[in-house]
């Protein structure tokens, strides 16, 4: 029989977050039920509870930075045991069958992503519910396991900030030679900076906040440029090999173009609403790119989380308890935050 | 002494091409000079003709897919002979040290290309005169052999058309197993089906003109799609790998975005004047691209040209004389050609 268990969620767009119950599956053969630990606030979070992306389905219990300890092991899990810490990001299932899948990247999945919360729910109906909740339960093949002696409180934003930027620095192959500008140090930028100074690249912070540019050197970049300031960003033109652009806000990515290398590319992770105008003369000189990466496969998230224990990389979070994640929400929407909230959901 | 030579140009950008007078500088030892059997007519210098980009200088003689036979050499020259087929492209100096030029892509120079008419010419003063002129010389560095046994008129087309589509079909590994769009035939776009078919892909051209859909198959395309039609343009969605995108008007390149596969690129080698505009969703999707590219290094020039010589591929053309050029120009703003002209220069 289904489980009823706390969670934190909200009964429609207008309204704030409130203590509610949801159910969670019986678990199946293959299925791992985790009693959830924490639980990182990503800007997603909130555009989903507000209906941002018009995708919203009510009741929604948001949440997909899912840190846990294995509670229930269904018959035939074989990766996991009862105790072990676990952990749940943006995706809990998917085709496994299509081009998408045979390259571990279910986040392109052709069939249609499952993800942590306010998809279809294939199993219970509905939509999912996501990790602001007592317990996660979801197939042993979508629940990555927490390396030891990490932070857990401070891990749990990589399975969301730390998977969006790592999984691109790999795929452009930031390392050593190359040149990494990180635009927009939040929730993803201050993770980038660290994965990328890890990987060996130069890091350049690109800010238009002068608070940031002091903070970049103690966040582990190399250099800071003020976005505002033309000298500062004419003295990095044509030398940066990957930027790596977190901002959600509409924006003009022509500037970064400019400051591309040959072969050089502007990697989109962030969301804005508008279309991104560019010049054509922008790309077409030095054969530059403007491209998009979208969090990464299951595979790909397990190898980040060893990245970061064996490197010591770990968010910059501020821990709140359940009862304070209107205030933190609302904080979060100012970008008032250094630079991840994460709910102790130990107290629910 | 400078030789003073035929040629055809503009007194201004309201003009129309007229016979005048031009120079061309003594050898110095490097130097190699040719005869000029044949120039193609390349839109972007109808674009230059008229002042388009802002940046013309007058009077000018345009051309820049030149073919012709060496009559004279400098003392210090190794490469050419008196006699030999030799032609001329967009590339005719560079500084030779940045790391562009360390890279052979001289196209993007940073002490600034010299191209073969309108940019400053370092030894005589003034601009450059292009290829619609009795003679040419420059560097023997700059020059290109032409391969034996090829129509060296329909070949001109290759050191602009050619180039620009080759350089970027290589880069992004068209070839066996990939499939290419081709957007847009024309000059560029007959070429690219051509040369992206030699190398091995599968080639679907994107054209709005259903008598292009026609002409796809006898230039050597797999298939072709009528881009109004949405089901044929839902029948190749995630399916494209690379898209070389040679429309220089303003157009959506979203729906070209959303044919590609994950990782796909759509390779802009136009210059539309307005900004193009791009949904963050529609890269961040797949982890797609947009970018650029502009025609290519002297190395890989020459190599394109012996890899059309090798498979058989030259340009449609419609040759005309020298008398004819402004009804061809006046033609080609309409885009009644197909796909090229050629002016035969040995009539001048």
């Amino acid at each position: 029989m289904p489980k009823t268990i706390n969670a934190i969620g909200v009964h429609s767009a207008q309204s704030d977050m409130t203590f509610m119950s949801i159910q969670r599956r019986d678990l199946k053969p293959t299925d791992v039920e985790m009693e959830i630990l924490y639980c990182g606030i990503c800007h997603s979070d909130l555009h989903q509870v507000n209906n941002d992306f018009g995708a919203s389905h009510y009741p929604m219990v948001p949440g997909h930075e899912i840190v846990g300890r294995v509670t229930s092991i269904g018959s035939a899990v074989t990766q996991f045991n009862v105790g072990d810490y676990a952990a749940v990001g943006c995706i809990v299932d998917s085709c496994g069958t299509c081009p998408a899948c045979e390259r571990d990247m279910q986040q392109f999945c052709e069939g249609g992503t499952s993800l942590s919360f306010n998809t279809p729910d294939k199993e219970m109906g509905g939509f999912t519910f996501g990790g602001f909740s007592k317990t996660y339960v979801c197939k042993e093949d979508y629940m990555l396991h927490m390396p030891e002696n990490v932070d857990l409180a401070a891990s749990a934003p990589l399975l969301c900030a730390g998977i969006t930027v790592y999984s691109p620095l790999k795929h452009w192959n930031a390392g050593p030679g190359k040149v990494v500008g990180v635009l927009g140090i939040g929730g993803l930028g201050h993770v980038a900076i660290r994965i990328a100074k890890s990987m060996g690249a130069k890091v350049v912070v690109l800010t238009s906040s002068p608070a940031k540019v002091e903070d970049a050197k103690r966040l582990g970049a190399d250099d800071a440029v003020l976005t505002s300031d033309t000298e500062q960003m004419a003295g990095y033109a044509s030398k940066i090999d990957l930027v790596i652009d977190t901002v959600s806000a509409n924006h003009d990515v022509n500037a970064y173009l400019n400051l591309l290398a040959i072969d050089g590319t502007v990697v989109l992770v962030g969301l804005p609403n508008e279309p991104i105008e560019i010049g054509a003369f922008n790309v077409v000189k030095g054969r530059r790119s403007f491209s998009g990466s979208n969090i990464g496969g299951i595979v790909e998230t397990q190898e980040m989380l060893e990245f970061c224990a064996e490197h010591g990389i770990v968010a910059d979070i501020e821990m709140v308890q359940p009862d304070q994640v209107n205030e933190a929400f609302k904080r979060l929407e100012k970008g008032d935050v250094k630079y991840r909230f994460v709910v102790d959901m130990k107290a629910l």
